[in-house]
């Protein structure tokens, strides 16, 4: 543990160094002796595992079986599909020797699984009785990202889960790719408390190797958008690549059709961003590894008194499925204490003192807003109100920001003055052409975010061309 | 599913070809494209799950915490502990291009995570207060074997968990090393019914780099051997190579004391072996992916009044938190189902007909015994006896096994005889010389599997060379 707990840096100064200061200091990751790669400690890890346990659920009541296939993908398989292998062969890390021998073919650290999957289904699927195939995977991924290292957001190794889906139809397919989509934005908005836009990608934006991408996209405060999630209908592309054929009920054969959807250990990244504040994380209570922690306030004289009564209310608080903590360190004050879970974002902080033991009371503090409130100690159950009030303010206080932070522009002057001036989404018309959004994206960084499903009436004409619109889309930088 | 679903050969003829035509069949692995890999199915994968869960609670009520490190460890860091890196240097797979990136030092792939974790311990720890610090990681694990693939019980990726700590003193390492070693025999008697022996290896036999390694050794059909799960106590070996030092309470500056212990997947490999039979598998009901599955029997007029009944049970016995599976798959006879689920292992099979409805009851055949007994409907919750006493049976039968063959000989004659002519673990008297225990491996193929902790009294002199003997070990060949 730091001795120096606060932060050096404001986020609304400078986010980037705010980032990877309270990233350090609330002790989420270390940096690893491999350039690129991070250590998730104990706390980051139990956010994930939090997120993993609810999305594993989810993924099983939908009907999905976890499996694990094998991390080395020969390079031969990745050519299978060539625009799949032409999109991931600049990530790719090759084992080239094992033991003291060196590898006929090399083999590419899976950078995602289609490519060693689907080689299998091939053998699992002969019949429309075989189909849909619904599997998923969590794992390490590997990409040997050029650009500079980025904590959970880019890193040469994270961790994820991947589905991967075969149908008799494309309406199957369809179908299979909105429902995870749907599951991710419940994921992100109910359990990390963050907004999302939902839509198509455009084109140039899709998975390499897919019919269309589907995608949930965030705000972070700087304006830059995160794809939090994706979701995609990879047509009949992998089945021709990899002969993946069913005998249907009308006795014909045909290729199948095929999703993949995935979310990643960026998602952390992401709550450290919308939620943060000048004193730290604020992690909201559903996947918080603590909800709650407990801090004794005593002299010499009433110390047994208050650590009897904290433990005592530590024990209520685990009756009621709360994930409490009481911190029972000797060697710090409780000044400090305040500040090191303010700063590590436990969501609830209880204070017992002497005169709390009088009033039959604890006192509580929300790290979101600071209040003091007084709770009868027969009245404890209203913990779990409190902690549902900070889950539902935090997606307020996003949400808020995302909705004030979306500009609505009709011309490449008032996107680029925008861009320029402003931080956030930009909602325009476009003509569709792809030429179009990479002019935009040359002369301002920002990309189509997504072609949003809630589809919205065109407005004006193009904003870059000035051709009639076909769609509303958002416009953003990204990270 | 394969339409031939008998095996071709019995347990008892052909072990080695029963057992990969077992996993074959009951479809628990694959091969992977990538030579001495499998792919893990959904019905392997959940029993994974099922290990995973039961053993992951436990490791958290023993204080430690999850965390995950990099996959990639640098040439540089396996080296600075020279016992460690020349036993595992011959076996790592190793990355040497990124992108399109020559690498300026080879990264091992982790065939175990000693050191790029410690060189992090070596930051983390300062004070006698950082003391002990407990972490666990799930992950996969690449070795580069050489000797032929077996599924699950050599392949060059599997899964496991590894355990890490530090300590102020070696009483305290020596605590933990069995205290873990007592959950992991836990794991596997109770939840998997494999009896096994807990004993101390010898220096020959340890974990290169530890000072002492510990065991739980499990008996095959075959004789020979399993190691199922270690536990090391590292000393101060490691602690001494990446510089984990604290200030102790004394103030004076310690190297910390270290541990680290592991189980894998090659505990699936083990039950198949243990509990399967020439029908196929049988899976403990602590540990099935179903533990009971439901097979309707009827003719068209009774169709409805069946499948209804059957939804019924299933509803009844997912009350009682029994993971059941209805099968009502319409295109397979009942005894084809019969047979698939007696291959795949399946605790406790219900069977509804027409005279079961009209005597209130339901059937059910045991996969373990296959007596018939039928039970009345308003006396359901007894099938939770009923997989309660094949959990037993399965284990008393694997001891009775055990038991039989454990072989006490005295002199290097009997020794010879009994490892021709039988099958099973040798007790016999040992000098403690690493030269007899090579000697011994040389002639007869057989290892020293462990001392027991359960000390008996020395019967004999070394059955190898004839001296005085100080120990009474177990000898057997090994997976």
């Amino acid at each position: 543990m730091s001795e120096e707990l606060g932060l050096s840096v404001k986020k609304s100064e400078n986010f980037g160094k705010w980032y990877l200061e309270v990233i350090k200091k609330a002790e989420l990751a270390e940096q690893s002796p491999v350039e690129g790669c991070i250590i998730f400690t104990p706390y980051s890890y139990s956010i994930w595992e939090n997120i993993k346990n609810y999305l594993d659920k989810k993924i099983k009541e939908t009907g999905h079986s976890n499996v694990y296939f094998p991390l080395f993908i020969p390079e031969s398989f990745l050519k299978k599909e060539a625009e799949h292998f032409s999109g991931f062969v600049p990530e790719c890390a090759w084992v080239t020797e094992g033991g003291s021998t060196k590898l006929g073919e090399r083999l590419a650290l899976r950078p995602t699984s289609e490519t060693i999957m689907y080689y299998t289904f091939s053998k699992w699927i002969r019949s429309h009785r075989d189909l849909p195939l619904l599997i998923n995977q969590w794992c390490n991924i590997i990409r040997w990202e050029t650009k500079a290292a980025k904590p959970f957001l880019r890193t040469k190794e994270f961790l994820w889960q991947e589905g991967h889906t075969a149908h008799a139809t494309k309406e199957e397919a369809d179908e299979e790719v909105i429902k995870m989509l749907n599951v991710y934005k419940e994921l992100v908005e109910n359990q990390l408390a963050i907004p999302v836009i939902t839509g198509k990608k455009t084109e140039s934006e899709k998975f390499k190797g897919a019919l269309y991408t589907t995608t949930i996209e965030a705000m972070m405060p700087d304006g830059k958008a995160l794809q939090m999630g994706t979701s995609h209908n990879l047509g009949q592309n992998f089945s021709k690549a990899f002969n993946i054929k069913f005998l249907d009920k009308d006795k014909k054969k045909k290729y199948a059709w095929q999703t993949s959807w995935g979310v990643s250990t960026r998602l952390i990244g992401a709550l450290v961003m919308v939620h943060g504040d000048d004193k730290g994380l604020i992690i909201p209570p559903r996947i918080a590894p603590y909800q709650v922690v407990i801090i004794p306030i005593y002299k010499k004289e009433t110390k047994e008194i208050v650590l009897e009564k904290c433990e005592d209310i530590e024990k209520k608080l685990k009756e009621e499925k709360i994930r409490v903590l009481f911190d029972k360190r000797e060697q710090y004050t409780p000044g400090f204490k305040f500040n090191e879970w303010e700063l590590k974002g436990v969501p609830l902080r209880v204070e017992i003192g002497p005169d709390d033991i009088k009033n039959k009371q604890i006192t509580t503090v929300r790290r979101d807003k600071e209040d003091r409130i007084a709770i009868k100690e027969n009245e404890i159950e209203k913990i779990k109100n409190i902690l549902e009030e900070i889950q539902k303010n935090l997606f307020e206080k996003a949400k808020k920001f995302f909705e004030e932070h979306i500009f609505v522009v009709k011309n490449f002057e008032e996107f680029e003055e925008m861009m320029k001036n402003k931080k956030g989404f930009i909602k325009a018309c476009w003509c569709g052409s792809e030429d179009c959004e990479k002019k935009i994206k040359e002369e301002t960084s920002a990309t189509i975010r997504c072609i949003p499903f809630k589809r919205e009436k065109i407005f004006s004409n193009c904003v870059f061309c000035g051709k009639k619109a076909k769609e509303v889309v958002y416009f953003a930088k990204a990270y």
